[in-house]
């Protein structure tokens, strides 16, 4: 049991020895102060590493807390993406503070990938790739690499551009080393190079790099000029942050202002910024619910005459729902991983209704036993005709409803969370009952 | 529109020329026969990559109807890991007659691959991995990654490994390229090596990858002995498969005989695969539901005085369940990246009173608003009392359940699926009918 004092230069080293990631997981758990002061004992380089571990809202705020001058310098070292990230974070205030404290390259860099829109795989593409011309010998590209290595994402894929910087090859450090020295780039690149446009979709270029297993993928502007890489360990954030995403949308969760939910930690997040995740949905469901309530009303001598109806009442709107949510959720997940298309609609409803058809008849067996022992053949009836027609018609809303956000220009994955169940909810209130009031009234 | 004789050399050799993800999938469209014809008239190269791109469906389906010379040939040049897997998936059978065809050490291989359990990182891992001793020159080392180059997966990284194959220290290719030619390979290598054990569960290995954004993780057998890696693009087919699994436990859909139901293509899968992924909670809620329906049936006569009540039965129902689900997935969801642990039980609900709390209220006052319009002051009262409780005890649920089945040994994003909203509908009908037979008695 050492003083504090005596077992701080210690700590400091220690944090210096470990890998980066767990660094910054240890400064996560001191006060800004505290971990300010720790993190610029360190030397530029290890600062800058750990730095860009931190969550981006650790990043934030440490950033705002700290010197101007060693943000300035903390900043310049980082990597060109982190280094835009947390610019892009920053308060109007404190980006005014720091920006003039940069380098005009660096500032130019910065304002270059922050132009791009929050979403596209510009806003989260690295500029620090490596470039070759294609008229160089295998041994100069080799020497070049070497020189630019340090400041490079990856120099595992050189990118060969022509002098207007038009991406025209790909070759592979891999390639280089097992080509003879003295052979031609322009000879040994790869011409059909998978590329992607840095204004498309972030989720979209994640999904090609993935499908087409590479490190990194190259980005081009409307002209065909390389202008960054996306790399593979920025792929799998943007993977992660889009199932965070579609996992909030599918439970009644938004992502909060600015899409802060998608980062926030559920332990020190403000109490304020969950309630705002949260609310919306709520209050916009008991909204919605309240048609269920206006169907109920319409049927209610119905009800009053048949009082053991309302026992099978949360039973039929609850299978209705769940029906329709599993179809979504399906429809949902294979347009996201690209098995179910647009066209592909009429097929799905053709088989939907065979598959949700098996599903209700199964599920009218299961419930008209109970419609029997507490209501008589009656409700029994009524009950399993029911059960059929909701869960059938549940499950086709479901289907359908993903086709028909894309097809407005909305995000499908809104339909797999509590839309599809509400909607579902309302119709079979009004099916159930319409059922009921049509065969049970002549019995009262 | 040239004839299709004249054409389909053509054709072959477009195959050829497209990016193996690419032409998988132009494969996929073609008959099993067309698609195997095609398939073997490319060079056995080509053909093993493109064949690696399918689906694991139509791997299995290809290799069933090839011929097994064919088959063998071409297994031999797949990569260890895809070996491995389409070995694991075929039939007895097929099995039999595949593997007596290939040769001793490939045989070695694949079963050593598939001896490891579903859902470790031993079952996707990669055997074809770069090692160099540590006491050679980096010039060595560099002629010797060369060497093995064409034949193992990533050669970015290189494992040093002691005489007995004990993990010692990873140098990655840059490191070599920016040595000194006559550097000692042990002098150079990082010795705080990343690496998990192959029999850790698959997700977790993958995750690690993506926090410290590596290329590959070294995985060891009990003994610390490298025995294989596992690859980035493999661990972003775990996350995307992980990712899908959780979207299903969290919309009444199980995986299917097999876990079938995480690669199965909605188009195509067999209208009995998606009946039996969704019959089973489908036909579970109806008897969870049952409970609800025996909450009503113990309160019938409040009911049945008070006929207004089952205007607001739909809407609190749901807004447990909605509260809860909206918990628990946060909840599974923070798990699942880190961010929540066992021991943050007892703060997280601290923070859930007061958010739930806040939120519970805003309801009441949305619904009491309500309430008093369609039933007086009385059930208006009764509304915004259950209301605040419902949500509240819905959350708490939702927010505790994860915990109890982490605790249990079960999986705790089977909380953030039908489960709690269903015992949060249980839970809601009791509140709700509890609190109006008891204010509501008065004035019958």
């Amino acid at each position: 049991v050492t003083g504090g004092a005596a077992a701080e230069p210690e700590a400091e080293a220690a944090l210096d020895r470990l890998h980066p990631a767990d660094a910054a997981e240890a400064l996560a758990e001191l006060a800004p102060d505290a971990a300010i002061a720790r993190l610029l004992s360190l030397a530029l380089r290890p600062q800058a590493l750990i730095f860009g571990y931190l969550e981006p809202g650790q990043q934030v705020a440490l950033a705002e807390a700290m010197p101007r001058a060693a943000l300035a310098r903390l900043v310049s070292a980082m990597s060109s993406d982190e280094r835009a990230d947390l610019v892009r974070r920053l308060d109007a205030q404190a980006r005014a503070a720091l920006l003039p404290a940069l380098a005009q390259a660096e500032r130019d860099d910065i304002a270059r990938l922050i132009a791009y829109p929050e979403g596209t795989a510009g806003s989260v593409m690295s500029s620090e790739y490596a470039s070759l011309p294609p008229d160089i010998s295998v041994a100069a590209a080799i020497a070049r690499l070497r020189e630019i290595a340090p400041d490079s994402e990856t120099i595992y894929d050189a990118y060969v551009v022509d002098e207007d910087r038009r991406l025209i090859g790909v070759v592979s450090l891999r390639d280089l080393i097992l080509a003879p020295e003295t052979a031609r780039v322009g000879d040994i690149m790869v011409t059909d190079v998978i590329a992607a446009h840095a204004l498309d979709p972030r989720e979209e270029v994640a999904r090609t790099l993935s499908d087409y297993d590479l490190l990194a993928l190259p980005l081009l502007d409307a002209e065909g000029r390389l202008v960054g890489i996306l790399t593979a360990d920025d792929a799998m954030d943007v993977a992660e942050e889009e199932a965070t995403r579609n996992i909030l949308k599918g439970s009644a969760v938004t992502e909060g202002p600015g899409g802060e939910g998608l980062v926030a930690s559920l332990r020190s997040a403000s109490v304020f910024l969950i309630y705002r995740m949260r609310i919306f949905w709520l209050v916009g469901l008991v909204f919605g619910n309240i048609f269920s309530g206006l169907g109920i009303a319409r049927f209610e001598e119905v009800i009053e005459a048949n009082i053991a109806l309302v026992f099978f009442l949360p039973l039929l709107i609850a299978s209705g729902g769940n029906a329709g949510a599993q179809s979504a959720t399906l429809v949902v997940r294979g347009m996201a991983t690209g098995d179910v298309e647009p066209s592909d609609w009429l097929v799905l409803v053709a088989r939907e209704v065979v598959i949700a058809g098996l599903l209700g008849l199964t599920m009218a067996v299961a419930v008209s036993a109970i419609g029997l022992a507490r209501g008589g053949p009656g409700i029994a009836l009524v009950v399993a005709l029911a059960m059929t027609a909701i869960v059938l018609v549940g499950a086709l809303i479901g289907l359908s409803l993903p086709f028909l956000l894309q097809r407005l220009g909305l995000d499908p994955a809104t339909a797999s969370g509590p839309l599809v169940t509400s909607i579902a909810d309302v119709i079979g209130v009004l099916i159930y009952l319409g059922i009921a009031s049509r065969l049970l009234s002549i019995e009262t």
